[in-house]
């Protein structure tokens, strides 16, 4: 339908939140290509990822504003912002340091689903950091 | 808490799927890097990804199961599947042929917000086939 055809191939961007209000954010290093994260964003957040450049997202588990690197000191600035066909869903492009995920790894993707298997994981980085170490700090 | 601590540092597979029985997973170029797209998978869908090794998704706007590829032959090889911390949101490492976008780019992600912008897009690609002729011959 023509509606969809704008969305596809306009050059308005008219970010689609779901029911929740959220849209779908994956941070990615943009230098490594490495994905680091998943996240979600209101309206709030992408506005302020935009204009202050550093990435802002919605916590959904603390129902709040979640400024990246507030406390964990890991900001990621924001090089580009790519958005999908149907505009439902966003790449962040960002420069980061070490040890984006509160686990201790560079990305939260530190494990794959082992080989011939249905349930079993098996690691596929090392830590970059300690967070008990690094929480403790602040 | 023990029970995260148990999903995030644990070699146990254990997808959270959402309140829709959905979860997330993204589609990565394995040799490139490039993201491709985002999509849905139900457990059927992902035990279906895990045993052929070709992606099959949820298709949440047909509300079935999608075997990617099965129309456009556009079929994404599965080489790795990766999971983050939380477990509730998954990445395939594919390999894929041109034109994994419906819309006739590689990548879903072909448009970046404009710098300086909130609300204008700039195109970062160029179509790689024209999806009127692909489905044409279908």
């Amino acid at each position: 339908v023509a509606a969809d055809k704008n969305i596809e191939e306009g050059l308005a961007f008219v970010p689609k939140f779901g029911p929740d209000g959220l849209i779908t954010a994956i941070a990615q290093d943009d230098v490594t290509a490495q994905v680091l994260m998943v996240a979600y964003m209101n309206d709030e957040a992408l506005k302020l990822t935009l204009t202050t450049g550093n990435a802002v997202y919605f916590s959904r588990s603390r129902k709040k504003l979640w400024r990246k690197g507030e406390e964990s000191g890991h900001v990621q600035k924001v090089k580009e912002v790519l958005v999908d066909c149907d505009q439902d869903c966003l790449i962040l492009k960002v420069t980061v340091d070490q040890g984006q995920c509160h686990v201790g790894y560079q990305s939260c993707f530190y494990r794959k689903v082992t080989s011939g298997t249905t349930d079993k994981l098996t690691l596929v980085a090392e830590k970059v950091y300690d967070p008990a170490e690094a929480y403790r700090k602040k």
